[in-house]
């Protein structure tokens, strides 16, 4: 429950994008209060006049703040909300290594399992994406690999500890399934999906 | 010249690149002593085992501090050599916008408008990457009109200053017309790359 009498933070998402259960997830495990207004991109609710007035990109998440300020970008929202939290350390060189991992999710992942999902899922694989589908394989088993042979030793992506670079890799890999990516040949990603998912103030997309 | 004495940081990366190219105009603004390593992308330089050793996904730019750790991720370098300085703000909320459009850069401008200007200008347009190439022409045009509604009425991206989310956007765009993206559409793009290249400490991508 919310007071409505507060002015709150509101997120403009979808909790079956990624993208948007990263805020989600981020909102959970700091006890935000906030609102969350549901856009449904396939009824093109993304590019009506008024949501592009607040995000001329089109794009959600979409976080406004109580002023009507606006922010987008699924981890530039990650960034300002955990500061000052546990979820994102003040050290310099982990700030760095937490952003290292966005990039990577944003450039070398998400183009690949989340696009594969979204054709698989949202637009049931029509024969006209097949191939597109198909060619986005190589690409996320590449970024599977490097992110298995980075737990290999570790518990959490950054310093040893669990921040918002976990949360950002987290959205798309545990339903890489989805976009047709088996996870059974990375072992060290299994371990890190259940270590995060045990996590006390975890919530799950369906929730 | 450079103090071969005192351990430097280190860039590896191909000055013709975007992406590396943002790294070198950020280290002349900040006037950052540095050595530069030539990674060759075209002959496979970015995959040898003694590279991927230091940076898995096996891109570059990648940042090598003088005691070996390595940073990859050309806009998590900017934030992290930026960190302090006058080209990145300490206020949150203008971090938290020079991040949004670093992800904006790297998601909605950089997988059309650099990955046109690559088929083109490294791999000389083959006949069987054409209608890739055409194909990204929308995406380019719709990340060039974000940013022109953005520029219309602002000098710069970010708090009216001169900050990293410029380096990040000015690194493609200024070569966008090599991806067949022509400029003459976008007049406020078209100021702010000569605001950007008039600056005292700008470099070209040739030098």
């Amino acid at each position: 429950m919310t007071n409505r009498k507060q002015p709150l933070l509101r997120i403009y998402g979808d909790m079956h994008s990624g993208n948007c259960y990263k805020i989600a997830l981020l909102m959970n495990h700091l006890d935000l209060p906030h609102e969350w207004q549901h856009v449904d991109i396939m009824k093109g609710e993304s590019r009506t006049p008024s949501f592009l007035a607040r995000n001329p990109n089109g794009r959600i998440p979409l976080l406004e703040l109580p002023d009507g300020r606006c922010l987008a970008e699924s981890n530039a929202i990650l960034n300002f909300l955990a500061s000052g939290t546990a979820l994102l350390p003040d050290d310099p060189w982990m700030r760095a290594q937490v952003l290292q991992w966005q990039f990577f999710e944003q450039y070398s992942h998400e183009p690949y399992i989340a696009t594969a999902r979204y054709i698989a899922v949202y637009l049931g694989l029509p024969e006209a994406r097949r191939a597109e589908y198909e060619g986005k394989q190589t690409g996320g088993h590449a970024a599977l690999q490097v992110m298995e042979s980075h737990l290999k030793n570790l518990d959490y992506f950054v310093g040893e500890r669990f921040t918002i670079a976990d949360i950002s890799l987290y959205a798309y890999t545990h339903v890489a399934d989805e976009g047709g990516f088996s996870l059974a040949a990375y072992p060290a990603i299994g371990r890190w999906l259940a270590r995060i998912a045990a996590h006390p103030r975890h919530v799950t997309m369906d929730e």
